[in-house]
């Protein structure tokens, strides 16, 4: 086996007695955590010493995942082995998680050349989370849940577009009621969508309330409402499981296709 | 074809390979969703030109919407064709989405008459956005959301008015124990009624509480209550989906009609 | 058919064609409504004309519940034809819509024997709500629910009592954490339990918050808790109802047991 | 029978007829739920001679739960009858249930060599609320809600995973859009997290809330993600409810194993 397809077999999720790629593997994990552990904490005042220290867990932290970016990227030919090098590269570039990685490391090195924030740039970089799917014990779960709601996606679409278009109705019906008795509260009909968002969703922060009669009625509407718009998606997402349960057997039954190089499945989503 | 024929086609949701009447409903779709952003721009301060632009917008939205009326009015005959052209235009416009869009333009014309709020009235314009039916993608799996509901509606129904009576009693009892202490906020038995649906239904605003113990222990008992209020409703629409799905080979078996003119399923509400 | 037995049929639930008898069923229907509307109207301010009309209209009403609770008492032996007159007359008297209707009439007697508050115990009259059962249209939808509610009843009583243990464990643990910290809000475990109850039903009304750390970490536990408590239940009566689907050939197939003076099933609870 | 099988079959959840058994365990129950009250009440001002009865029931509990220990591990031989005497004991003492007994009885006479804030420590006793298994009655459904959870355990893992990365995510971007507007309400990310927490859940005191507009945007887009997060649960447990009635006739067809001296089934976890 040459260099590349041991890095590769390394890179990717770990098989079974692979040391090396399972302690890669960990390790990428343990970073990734820590990086979001520093972001929360670097928020905190801190003294002076810390700050260094977290400074010194970024600059390896971000190494390391630059240098894996570089060696995914590298690699790419080797998972899709059917596509030619360039082009295998390329797709690969433009999958979620590889899009995800490369903005987790990008704004590290835009500071030194535009005077930008990087505090909000970073945040970036949480998203770098997603890379727990290296624990494989959770990826068929995971995978799992995906599937409901990949099966159901078209319902709890029209779900959400019919969420907005009462959203909306409420907005403007809440505005024309309230606005003259609370101008402040009740701006505009944008201040509506706020209230309709943060009712429809039952989480009523109490920072925008009608007063009114007429503002109480259309209010009290709404809200009986959001109880069917959290009952309608629950409903379809129990229904998706069933049906996933139910199709089990037949989902067994199917053919999987295996990496040549690592023995993975690689029907999944390449990650 | 003649141009009446022609002209019901093109204003129907639209056949695959029919350019102009595709052109037609993007067009409507378009004009609604502009619409509707305009009554949210138009409760913000706007400088004089935007707020000109804004009143040509509407004056040809609402002259398009005016002749798509009429046309629909016009061709209703071609739509029920068992029927009397005059049946069949009356029938026509009293469906659903044929009231929604007078509704729609009627008062825009009215203000010209009667120095009314126009305002109030152009919410009502907000529900032309029902005519997004026309994106055939969604409107199968909207009927099927729609299925569901029918299916369930005499549960759905049921639980509504347990709702509504347990609101009723909550309201006097909570009444009864906070007026003493809160006589400006427990003002009356409404003032209850507002706190039962904001409890009930779980958003809490938090502007109506009770301070008493007796009324802490009412609430706490109606706070409970709400669990189950949520919890029925999805689990009948839970059912509901999954019952759809059974019975889905049924369905597939029924025998359509389809439309002699437009090839569209005529099974399904005119729209 | 005799005067008892007339009677008797009158007051029941009506059959079809029983024109005497659906006119008694709307009456006592319209009385149950226009009585909880004036309980609720009693508390706005309102001219002497209106008081005295809500009295006239609280004498008639109460006056015509009594007769009709003398009635049902009187023709109780031929619901329970099998049992002996008096202990058929006891029975019924002490099933639940009997005691309901009993305790909405006593009130208004006692008032002119103690001087008590009327108004708490008229709260009781709300309960005749449970009358409109009279309307048969939706007693067969109700008894469907009702009948999955029966049958998960042990497995909602043990949500149900897991929900208290937890409200219990939250609010000494969170008296203890927040008491020194807030010690008007947090005054003793019982504010400590109206917090667990308004936060565990995710109502969240915010009179009452953790501020301190460990109180917010509490706070935060229970509140991610609170997805479960909803869950739970949910997905018990989901079930519910999905089994009473699939058994409902089952129970279509049982013979029924149809009383010999009315026509009515009689293995639904008498009412 | 010798005294060690006897106290062994007096202290396990009583068999029919066993008079002993039965009271022992009403008298555990009895005291558990009055020590739970006791906890609560200590928390009001009270008059010294109630605080005197309270330190007497407690030092009466404490005694009772001490010999009840005591005697579960000296005879945890007969349970695990298979494993040496020894390892039996050690076994036992493992076990969720005696672990909690542990803790509630320790920081009592801890309190006499330490001086402790016993109150705290107090809190644990809470947790022999589990003790109210011995009611049989509910033993066998708590079990099948257990049942759906186990079996359901990775999913609603991989559910609440993503519901943590998704707070910690919500928490630093709310912090970076917020943290200008309201320094001393934002005031780092775990003001966020606190904020994520109470959003997610939808329980929103309001003591914390976006006023920025990007900050607005950002929780409404979280808002309205929590209806997810709380309807792809229940779908879980909705699908677990539904699996176990369908596979209710296999478990019932299942092999038992009861324990030679009392008659109990030792599949069960023992208690």
């Amino acid at each position: 086996m040459n260099i590349k397809k041991r890095v590769f077999v390394i890179i990717r999720p770990h098989k079974k007695n692979d040391v090396l790629s399972m302690v890669f593997d960990w390790v990428i994990v343990v970073l990734v955590l820590a990086d979001i552990l520093t972001t929360i904490l670097d928020t905190l005042p801190q003294p002076e010493r810390v700050i260094l220290c977290f400074n010194i867990l970024e600059i390896i932290t971000v190494s390391i995942f630059t240098i894996e970016y570089c060696l995914r990227f590298w690699t790419a030919d080797l998972l899709y082995f059917k596509s030619k090098p360039f082009k295998a590269r390329f797709k690969h570039a433009l999958t979620f998680l590889m899009i995800v990685d490369l903005l987790a490391i990008v704004p590290f090195y835009l500071q030194f050349i535009f005077p930008i924030n990087i505090h909000v740039l970073r945040a970036f970089r949480l998203f770098r989370i997603f890379r727990l799917v290296k624990i494989k014990y959770y990826v068929k779960t995971l995978s799992h849940v995906g599937d409901v709601l990949r099966r159901k996606a078209s319902q709890l679409f029209i779900s959400s577009s019919i969420l907005f278009i009462l959203m909306v109705i409420a907005s403007v019906l809440m505005y024309t009621a309230e606005h003259q008795s609370q101008p402040d509260v009740f701006e505009n009909a944008l201040s509506g969508l706020w209230w309709a968002v943060i009712t429809l969703t039952t989480v009523g922060y109490g920072d925008i309330y009608p007063v009114t009669v007429l503002g109480k009625v259309i209010g009290s509407f709404f809200a009986i409402f959001s109880i069917g718009l959290i009952a309608i998606p629950t409903g379809i997402i129990s229904a998706g499981f069933i049906e996933n349960i139910q199709d089990g057997k037949s989902i067994h039954g199917k053919k999987k296709h295996f990496c040549p190089y690592c023995g993975e499945n690689i029907d999944a989503n390449p990650s």
